[in-house]
């Protein structure tokens, strides 16, 4: 069961009506007016709530499941132990994703201004916003409808947010002009001024960054991550990217739509970035690169030239995955020769 | 000597006195009486000071030192300048701790709750806490005693904290239990939900994050780490755990007692580590794994599969260190070849 | 144009006064009277702006560029578009920098103190400080003239900074020396305790941090950024060396004048850096070593030994760059070949 003290339980509901929202195909000997109150993780779940198996390596721990429904795919229906219902579905992932947000929907807060809040006279807000306790938002921001601004969140003078947005506890947003829907994470700096400077051992020659960060509809940024503004150009997040947590994004990058960027990862300056580009953890990419869409980087990667639409790289300095495989094995193969 | 500004000093100790509580052996041809009256660098040390040898490097520093007392190892005793007094110990490391937090013990500030602090009327303190300038109780939240809550620090709806806990300035938990004689530091993330969702080029499926992180006992999460919470099941950060600065710690991980996580690793998502792990700086390790007990795994390694207890690992994919070094001396010769 | 909502602009200059403050030599056809009212892209000014070239990569669009004037290497100059100024040089960025520094000079925000902030009366600031809503100054801290100490930011108490300096939202100074002109950014953490323990599996021993942060005129340290304090010793950032974001300075660090740290980077305790040397993303040094003046560290590498004077070095474990080089090349030859 989800600990009540952080959430709140939208249940119960019957087989029948998960089997519908899910998407799935509930088992033939499973009873679609069981009640189920939950969802829960296969080795915690109890007979009244609902699990999933996404991954083959706990299909043991399906097995021994006390959970009394799993979404799950059909190929492993027969591990399943004697009396749970089953969810079949090719996407099980997805479709526990449904379910789990019927129990749980996505939480609006009261809204509301803080006493504590500190909201600059001439920012403009939408209806219905959230602005907490130490929050400060500077003249001109306009915030759309709905926001929820976290305690110590700062929102500089001239932002422009659209509706729905979240920012996390102490995350800050400047010179930025934000979408819909947008979720800045907690401690998230975004839209301070690159690095960007002439360098010179008498004195660095910082050059004044003129651009602004332009982030898309739907886009998630991380916990602790950095976006510099543009130089000149526009710092572009497009819509839908998915940002994790301490990842920085240098002055100018443009990611494209849908991108997904694990932790830790760098993108230097200027470097494109085209849709639905999977980038692995702690990978970098130098700056003035240009990567085609649907291309997969592999986590700790050392990206220096462009990279084709659609390619998957491995390696630092990153080549195709394959190729790096190969290098992998023939360099541990070479470790264990003798001496030539 | 330490700066007045910034720290107090419980000294004078005569050397007897710390010889004792650093479990150390005084030279013969030393004044058990003699004065010390505080800690310092070899470097720095004046004639009542008292510094330490731990790393064979400086061991020309250590010949050149005006301290008047060091602890160090009796292999090294000979190369002590004339008339220095000589701590002898195996384990000069650990005795110079001891004798450091005689002169400067963990100071404790003054309880008291800032008016300018923002406590919820539903959340419940334990005595003698302080609560700082700016800081954010949520409802329902429950601190131990003498627990210390820096200066802009949030500490979300729920929460539990045990006694002698501390967080630094502008650090946040949210849906965390969290044991006795923790320190979060400065700008560290805690409890955000994780990465997760179902990636679609279309939108990507949001899966609600339902779990916690459970902190043990005398942890320590470094300035502006992240550690998200656990998707279903629990994030878990055993008891005694170091955790250094920027690491990233994802959803369901489970941390044994006494790991040692060094600036910016990043462990994804699920992956289980047992006790007493030494991870090195900006090593990284994918999701699902196993990592046996007493396993070290050196700095920027990047490991994909799991590892056996006791095993030191290295290189980006790891293999055992030993494999490691092999590999980069016979790609060095490689190099240095002429082109087959 | 740049964005009215984010900067202001003391334009218009003519060519002919631009000319001169970016010391170029203006083309002959060009008329020094023709007005200039900003700086913009290649791709985005207009026949009334500004641009510079200063990476052959972006010649195409130089050549294709609606600019009126633009900065430029000389070996370009036959492939500008008909019609445009030149502003001609062997150095256009600096001479870049020093036009567009004319037409958006660094800002002064309006001093005052915000009756949010919460300054400790026995803090002492110089004139002219801008103090924002929720920052707190604690006790016996010194602060310059024209400090601007942005929200929610936090000084601890008994630090010193010079004049000039500019502490971003959220970023958090303790236990330091800071000189002139210093700007540390938003999230940055300066000054908490490090890493310093002697490690045992029933009880890690802390180790008092008895140093401080010692930060010299005109540096930098970018957003999240995080530097502990000594161990004993000081931990020393040299004057003008410039910091990105996410970088993580360990204990007893010390840098030298100069130095340009790009984001990611991890230095390990202990180390200490010359002047002017320069460390890319991500790269990581352990602990101890000496790194000689001018070197060059790319990006990724893993530096685990001292490293001469104005060596320039790759990889990890690193090795000097051209070795890196070939390493790389023939373990791609190994990986193409078929299996010996």
């Amino acid at each position: 069961m989800t600990d009540p003290r952080f959430y709140t339980n939208a249940g119960p509901f019957s087989l029948g009506e998960i089997a519908q929202l899910a998407k799935t195909k509930l088992s033939d000997d499973a009873d679609p007016g069981k009640q189920i109150v939950d969802v829960a993780p296969l080795d915690r779940a109890g007979s009244d709530e609902l699990s999933f198996l996404d991954n083959k390596d706990y299909v043991d721990v399906f097995a021994n499941s006390a959970a009394g429904a799993c979404i799950v795919h059909p190929e492993f229906a027969a591990r399943a132990p004697r009396g749970m219902a089953l969810l079949l579905t090719e996407k099980p992932y997805p479709a526990y994703a449904h379910a789990a947000r019927a129990f749980h929907p996505p939480h609006r807060l009261e809204p509301g201004i803080s006493p504590r809040a500190d909201i600059d006279p001439e920012a403009r807000l939408g209806p219905d916003c959230r602005v907490e306790s130490g929050a400060v938002i500077g003249s001109r921001a306009e915030i759309g409808a709905r926001a929820w601004i976290g305690t110590n969140a700062v929102i500089g003078p001239g932002v422009v947010m659209g509706d729905d947005c979240r920012v996390g506890t102490g995350a800050a947003i400047f010179n930025s002009l934000v979408g819909h829907r947008v979720a800045i994470y907690s401690g998230a700096r975004i839209g301070q001024d690159g690095f960007g400077f002439a360098p010179d051992p008498a004195e660095h020659l910082k050059v004044p960054q003129l651009g602004r960060v332009i982030i898309g509809d739907d886009v998630e940024i991380g916990a602790n991550s950095t976006v510099d503004r543009g130089s000149g150009p526009d710092t572009i997040i497009g819509e839908r990217c998915m940002i994790d947590n301490l990842v920085q994004i240098a002055h100018n990058v443009q990611l494209g739509p849908g991108c997904v960027i694990v932790a830790q990862v760098g993108i230097s300056g200027s470097t494109k970035i085209e849709d639905y580009v999977f980038i692995g953890g702690q990978a970098g990419l130098t700056g003035h690169l240009k990567i085609g869409a649907g291309a997969r980087i592999a986590a700790q990667s050392g990206v220096m030239r462009d990279i084709a639409p659609g390619t998957i790289m491995g390696g630092s300095p990153a080549v195709p995955i394959r190729d790096w495989h190969r290098q992998n094995i023939r360099l541990a193969r070479l470790a264990e020769k003798k001496e030539a």
